[in-house]
């Protein structure tokens, strides 16, 4: 097994393909797994996803994203729960065992964040037995502190790593995304405090500038700031084994040919290690 | 002793003006103490400087700023710990006992985040004697980590605190400010951690989107997200009765009359308490 046998196309990289498209990609460039999003999977639809993804012989390393459980009404917080709990039956009919969660920002209209994390754990408690009976786990992931007003109040592994220790390890982990958390003293230790915790580890660059769209500024492994070596060695010693998905939101990325993206991947990939 | 009478105004917020027009508009406005920046000081020249607030009876809460100490060339890191000495010996010239450090972000070229960390701590270790002797405290301020590349690694209050701890609290304190540090699970434990080595506190919103240039995205407090009441009562419960700056890197308050931003100042300020 070499390093190249981790390496895994999230298929946000290729953001105008679909399933199929993604999936021949994959084949064509001998990637042997593949981390899904459920908006492509619902326009191919979901047992052509999982067909296709199958007689491809491709692991599927997650499915993205449950989350946003924060909602000031009722209501709204209900159906995120619910439309969570089809997004983890889809991750079984898909094969996979990882759930990747965006949780959510503040509730619109007030900035208690407290509120919007204790409307995350409540959600993800209600959660629980449904990730436990498909055999799915929540992956819980923090994101960049620069989206926590909007998207994500859950900012640091180490965060992420005390939610998810409120909940059993086979229904709750978290995701190790180098985009979002490389700048924290304390990762290395939060790495090693998460061991078998860690569900999911996702790579890619972090660049400079920003652009207009803090979303899209991601990089290519190797591309920008970020030291992955001891990175990806403490996720290793961790004992994480998993694949480690290229997960990549850039316009230009998005723009260049898939085939020319897929071949940048295979060769920037052995720098995370 | 009204709320009102803690308000400082940070040069940064009317940045066109001088500091003699600075400190002439906080008179007009009633506002005690004034923050200042080394360039104007500079283009005033110190001594000016130094009697223009004087004169008025203005309180300086703060000198920004030093800092930038990592550079791949030890010529560099040397010619910055001398200017930091400068900077040292410019807030005693002013009357204010704290200068505020923005650390500097990676070391150009070199990904390693933890040289970049402890070239910081021998930088600092170096000042230490000089701020002592001049009586000047110097605040490390943990800057948002999307600014960790290329301005700041230290991310997080706790980090800050953790270094200012390695050294004498009549030396090295830290700067909260809330636009970099809202969104931190661990920011009140953080603030009550601190203490006595809170040396500055400063208050400006986290609005949406973020603007092109990622620097200038802040807003007047109310504006945004941030929850101030709590963070503020945290601080004053650490035992921080010191001035509270309101600093705004925008460039429509920059193009605002200064007059209307001293006035929308002193209005939105109560909403910090």
């Amino acid at each position: 097994m070499t390093v190249l046998d981790r390496l895994s196309l999230n298929q946000a990289t290729v953001k105008r393909l679909g399933v199929t498209e993604a999936v021949d990609l994959c084949v064509r460039h001998d990637i042997r797994a593949i981390g899904l999003w459920r908006e492509p999977v619902a326009e191919t639809g979901l047992a052509g996803a999982a067909a296709a993804v199958r007689a491809a012989g491709l692991h599927v390393s997650s499915l993205c994203r449950g989350g946003f459980f924060t909602h000031a009404d009722p209501e709204a917080r209900k159906a995120a729960v619910e439309d969570n709990k089809s997004a983890i039956a889809e991750a079984a009919a898909l094969g996979t065992g990882t759930l990747v969660l965006v949780s959510g920002g503040l509730v619109p209209g007030c900035r208690d964040i407290g509120l919007a994390r204790s409307m995350i754990a409540d959600a993800i408690g209600e959660l629980v037995p449904v990730a436990q009976a498909h055999g799915v786990r929540l992956a819980i992931e923090a994101l960049h502190p620069m989206f926590a007003a909007d998207r994500c109040v859950i900012t640091r592994l180490g965060e992420a790593l005390d939610l998810a220790l409120q909940f059993p390890a086979d229904a709750v982990g978290v995701v190790v995304d180098t985009y979002h958390i490389w700048w924290d003293a304390s990762l290395l230790p939060d790495i090693a405090r998460a061991g078998e915790r860690i569900a999911s580890y996702q790579v890619c660059d972090w660049i400079l500038p920003l652009p207009a769209d803090p979303l899209l500024g991601r990089g290519h492994v190797g591309d920008g700031h970020i030291d992955f070596p001891p990175i990806t060695a403490a996720v290793a010693a961790a004992g994480y084994t998993g694949p480690i998905e290229v997960e990549i939101f850039n316009e230009s990325v998005w723009s260049a040919p898939p085939d020319e993206t897929a071949k940048k991947l295979r060769a920037t990939f052995p720098q995370a290690f």
